[in-house]
Order: structure tokens, then sequence, then C-alpha cells
């Protein structure tokens, strides 16, 4: 399986993001055209749309969210880059990540040296219900669905796997939900900008102001354990388990490696990317990780020549807490088993040896599906230019590494950037 | 617009296609399975799964007609593929051609040596109404939708034009209908293969059965021109201007250029492709074509510095028949306002001196939508190495042409292919 000859190197040049969250009055057209806006402001120097050669976008499903499919020549056409090829790509949640490779790919190839890559979704139209089912159809429904599962129950059942085989407890889960929300407080673009703490604080201010006993929340640990403040979704995931439903777009600008200073002084360059598939839940021997990352991660790590203890921070794919302590292993930061310990510890923390998510993650930022990959991305480009402003981590990282999952793991795909200058 | 300086060569080296119709008893991965393991016994030469390093699929709304979205990883498994990276591609009715187009670029990129690339629909599950609904998805929501269209209402809109415009007549519509019939008769994948003169005969017969006066078609030409043969549509078009709800899968294997002899001793080579978007029909300046399929043509004869002329045989996108004139137009095999009097005159028959659809095209063979530009070169393999039996044009052709449009013309992709020896 031949995954690392490419023949032209990429750089990103140039972010964008909208404001995550429930946006009743914006379609994805308008979200992405707030990305695009800010990415426009964004490039340090002169560049015009017509120097875009193409656009890929990834979407998981407009068709079921807005009864709108075919929407990338819509969207390239929204921001004036008609007739440029406009290609839309969906592998569920890693749709963004997906995007993110194939423009990468389509300048590899001598296609194109500049390409706009896109991710959008607008899920809080329909009620919740039907954006359940609607992300139902990202699972199998042949094997997976019928086994009476929607998605926190499948990964209620790795969480129960995980913690049958590691011992691990429910309380690292909590810490991982904490440390998101700390960092989506610092995040102005975050879904949920509040910590744990502020959550809290007002939930028992509200019961005051009700005239109510104050509930007795010591911290924040406490407070996730009460399941009158969390109460479980499915065991052993509970409410601050679960990433939210999110609007929002992101939007990358890529190029030839060696065109990117003709836009920013300040380029990432694409050094390490790979992506796997899997079967269903069904078809794996183990539940507690995700086989699509590791494999994935194997793809990125030997085409950047670099091992995992090489990258100075990671967003992941924390769709469930419990998919950022098994991406933490898949992706080989700590062994098989700790990572649930290194949550507890705080190894993962923004100011700990291996940030992770210090965006706010999928948990605290939002999940816009076809966006998060993107999103990811955004943040990696922040902090390794020093422009992360109140969550900036220190010791001037030059190495981000974004890992992007669809369905149950029957997508995942890992992008490596690199800041050389 | 960088559109042509690919970095390796991409050949085909073979192909696979299942029968085109209404099969209720088979999903898509039937559908797909059908087709691949036709790809398997078609390869000359010894071939092993472990040699495929990606797949791409063309699917324009599994989300919408199976409730499974996510399906090139679920394709992908089904076979025996997995870990590789598996990626949908969606551009309506285009998704098959941009699929190609994504797969070869994989090659190109150096990402790949060797891509599986599929189509796949499955449409009769539903009700018609709600097969149109989900068709629907595929034009503009915000401009095109609310107009009151649905898609034989916007292919009359540009009926209607081209007719204004040229002084066209519907004879001409009926002629492409008589031969793609004439055609898909003698496909054996074909979804309709009949002749017009046959399904004339049939209905003929029907009504001697009933004891009903038998009516006094004298030819193809009365029988399309009769109301209660042919019903209208969506003026100028009639139920017989109109492609079928079908469901269907078609694959091909690519290659980086030198790999290709391992495979097959005659495989074809992807000397041109080029793919263009534009806005919805309110956009366009014109309705009597596709602008975007003149711009993807274009890219597509520069990379193959290739002209019209030099074109041996076409497969275009004949969703409806006056979209298959404009084709011939926008692709330079005749001038514009000329295509409807070539098609009087019989020059993309079979034996003429454009040949045109010479499977059945989308009218005959079917239109499972993702499926249907991966089927173009289906057929393009067969006749370009004289192995399309009965339907087989004269004169030994060398370069065929694919032509493959989404929605109302927002996507257009084109690939050229040429046999060497």
């Amino acid at each position: 399986m031949r995954q690392s000859n490419w023949a032209r190197e990429v750089a990103v040049v140039g972010v964008g993001m909208s404001k995550f969250g429930a946006f009743p009055e914006q379609s994805s057209r308008d979200l992405f055209v707030e990305a695009f806006l800010e990415l426009r402001d964004i490039i340090d120097k002169d560049f015009e749309l017509d120097q875009i050669d193409a656009f890929y976008l990834g979407n998981f499903s407009s068709d079921q969210f807005e009864k709108q499919a075919h929407l990338a020549p819509i969207l390239a056409n929204w921001v004036g880059l008609s007739p440029i090829p406009a290609v839309r790509v969906e592998g569920a949640c890693a749709s963004g990540g997906i995007a993110i490779r194939q423009g990468a790919l389509a300048i590899a190839a001598g296609l194109a040296d500049v390409v706009l890559v896109g991710g959008v979704e607008k899920m809080t139209d329909l009620e919740i219900a039907e954006v359940t089912e609607a992300l139902a159809t990202a699972a199998d429904t042949l094997y997976e669905i019928p086994a009476g599962f929607t998605f926190p129950g499948f990964y209620a059942a790795m969480a129960s796997a995980y913690m049958t085989e590691f011992g691990a407890d429910q309380k690292a889960f909590h810490q991982v939900c904490i440390k998101n929300h700390q960092n989506g407080a610092l995040n102005p673009k975050a879904q949920y900008n509040q910590t744990i703490a502020q959550i809290m604080a007002a939930k028992k201010a509200r019961a005051v102001q009700k005239g109510k006993p104050s509930p007795e929340w010591e911290n924040e640990g406490s407070f996730l354990s009460d399941p009158r403040a969390n109460p479980s979704i499915a065991w052993p995931l509970s409410l601050f388990d679960c990433s939210p439903v999110t609007d929002g777009s992101a939007v990358l600008l890529l190029t030839e490696s060696k065109k990117a200073k003709q836009f920013t002084d300040h380029p990432l360059y694409l050094v390490g990317s790979g992506q796997a598939s899997d079967g269903a839940l069904n078809e794996r021997k183990t539940l507690f990780n995700i086989p699509a990352a590791v494999t994935a991660a194997k793809h990125a790590y030997a085409m950047a020549g670099l091992k995992p203890e090489q990258i100075d921070l990671a967003e992941v794919h924390d769709c469930f807490t419990i998919a950022e302590i098994m991406a933490s292993e898949d992706l080989g930061f700590f062994d098989r088993g700790e990572g649930w310990k290194a949550a507890l510890d705080g190894k993962t923390r923004r100011d700990g040896p291996r940030p992770i998510n210090t965006s706010g993650g999928l948990k605290a930022k939002g999940h816009p599906v076809g966006a998060s990959g993107i999103g990811q991305v955004v943040e990696l480009w922040k902090q390794l230019r020093g422009e992360a402003g109140e969550r900036q981590v220190e010791g001037d990282p030059q190495i981000g590494l974004a890992h992007n999952v669809g369905g149950t793991g029957q997508t995942c795909v890992v992008n490596i950037l690199e800041r050389r200058n």
C-alpha cells in the first residue's frame, strides 16, 4: 500500500473560521462566507480570487440537514470562484480531514498550485431526533444500526471495553471534559467558551435564584460525577462526555510549497498525511481503540519522518471524551492503556508535556461535522505561529498533528503540519 | 487557473459493471460487488487485492436513497480492501466523473500506484415522488427549486431556449432517443435494451391483445410524436426524452501509466481531463448550453493536445435528449446551433461520422446517478479495445471522450482516453 511519495510538497498559507454554535438565521452558505472572509483578511500578502485553481469541500450531509446536495459548486460560486473545479468529499465526521488531503493531492499531482479547502455543516435546523437520525447514517446500517445503537451508544461500548481492559475510571473522561472546556473558554470561536467551573457556578446561581437549595458541588469533578448535573446518556458516557450539535465552517488556503511565501512569511508545511479505512465495529478484534487511526498515523509519521514524541501539540477527534483518550494512544503519545492515566495526570493540558485539543476540541469548540477536521488545522495554524492568544502553548511549538475520525472509525485521517521559521 | 500539468500519467487497466435496471432485492453493496467481480474477471493478468492503494467512490446520495452515508469505507471493506484510504466524492450526477478524476489525481500525486474507482446508486427503493425530491437536492435550493422546477423542468427550459434560439424541432430530440435505444438494444447491461420500434410493436400487440384498436404508428418518429404513446412531461420534453431511475454500479481499475501493462496488454491512457463549476441557471447568460461543459472540455483538450475532430467516439450525459444535443456542441463536435441538425441527419449514430452514446447513453442504458460517469468509461473501454460486440463502431477507434454533468450544469467533468496499440 503506497502512501507517501508525494510528487510536490504542500503548504498551508491561510485559514479562516466562522464562529461555531447554533445559528438559526444562518445557512451553510452564510457560515462558509464568514470563514472565507476571515481567510481573506488573514492572508498576509496580496491575493486575488483568480489565483485559486480548485476547491475541495468537506461536508457530511447537507443533503439531509438542508435538503441541499451538490454543495461544492454552489459554495464556490457563492464566493466568486466559478468556474474552478469544485469537489465535495464525504467521510462522515472525517470529511474535513479528507478535504484537506484531497486538496493537497490536487497540488501534489500538478493539477493545481493554489487550492481552497473548506468544511461546513449546518446541523441545528432539524429537530434533535432528526439530527440523531441523520448522524446515524454515518454508521453501518446493515450491522451497526440494527444492533440498536446511535453514536453515543457506539462510543459507550468502546468506553466500556476500554474501562474493562485497562481498569480505567470515568474520572479520566471527566478530566478530558474539564480540560477541553478550560481551553474552549479561551477560544472566542468556541460554541461553549465556558469552563466547567463557570457552568457549575451558573447552575448554582440559577438554583439560588429559583429559591431552591444550592447544590453542594465542591469542584468540577464532583459536578461531573453528579447525575443531576451530568445525566447518563449511555453508560459510561454522560452528557458532558458528548460533543454538541453545531453549525460552523472553516477554510484553509493551500499552495504548492515553493509558492507559499507569496502568501505569507510563516506558512505551515504539510509534512505528513495518512488516511485509512475499516469495517464496522462488529469486524474489529478490539473495541478499546480505533485501528484505522493507528494505520493513518503510521503513514503520516512515515511520510513526515517523525515519531510521536516529536509532535508538539495535537488536535484530536474528541467526539466523545473516550475518543480523545483512545486517540492519545492510537497516535502513539502514550502506551496502550495509559491514555486515561495521562488524562487524569494533566499531561494533555495546555501547560502539560503533551497538549491536546488546545482549541477546546470538538467537545467545547463544537462539532460541525464537515468542518471539524479543518477547524483542527485552524487551531494548529494559530498555535504554531504563536497567534493563539490566551490559550497559546509555551515552548515555541513547531510541529502539530490533526486527527479526524469518521463514523465509528471506518475512516481516519491524520495530517501533520510543520512551521520552519 | 492551472489545470493540466499532471506529474504522472494514468491508465485504465480494467473495468466492471453491474446490470443497470431496477433491482428490489439488491442494495448498493450487492450492485458494487457485481461490478467488482466483473472487474476481477476482466483483468487480463494476475492481480491481487493488496495491489490496490486507494479507493474513490462516486455516489450522489445513498444518504437519502438508502439512509447510508459514509459509503466508501463500507464498500471498500465489503470487497476486502480495508484499510486503504476510501473516499466518497459527490457532484450530483457528475459524481462518477469526479471519482475518476480524483482517483487519477491520487496516482498523479504519487500517493498511489493502483486505484479502484467505483460508482454506485440504488435509487428504486423509494417511491418515485421521493426519488424526485431526492434528486431535487442536486439543484440549487435557494434559486432553482423555489422557481417551481424539478429536473425535467430545468432541462425543458434549456430545450425551449435552444429551440427558440436555433429553430430546432422536437423531432431532433426524438432522433436522439431512437438512436440511443438502438444502441441500448445491443447492450446486454442496459436497463432498456429495446429499440423504440420494439417498444412500439409491443405496445401495439398489447392493444390488440386487449381487443382495442391497434394504434396506427407508422414508424418510431410517429410513435414518439403521439402524446398517447409519449406523454409530455415538461414541454418540449416528453417521457421518452427523459433518462430513467436506475440501480447500478460500475468500477474501473486505474494505475500509474508505466505499470499498466502488468495488468493488461491493451490499457487505455487518460490523456485529458477537465472539470469546471458554475452557478445556478439564474446566473447564466444563456440557457441553450452548459458553460461548465465548454470549460471542462477546453481543459481536457488542452491537456490531451487534441481537437474535437480527433475524438473517435463519445459518451455524453444525455440525462435528457436535449442534453445530448447541447453536449455535442459544448464539446465542439458541431457548431453552436447545429447539434440538432446533426442528430436529425444521423451523424451521431453508431455508423455515422461522430458516434455518440454507443452504450445506449443514460437514456437507454440507465442512469444510476453516481455510477453513470463511470459506466461511460466502461463503454469507451469496450469500444476502444474492439470488444463492444454487436454495437462495435467500425474504423478501429483509438480516442474516446466521456462527458458527465451534475445538477443543471453546476459541475461538468470531461475525460479523454486513448488506446495506443
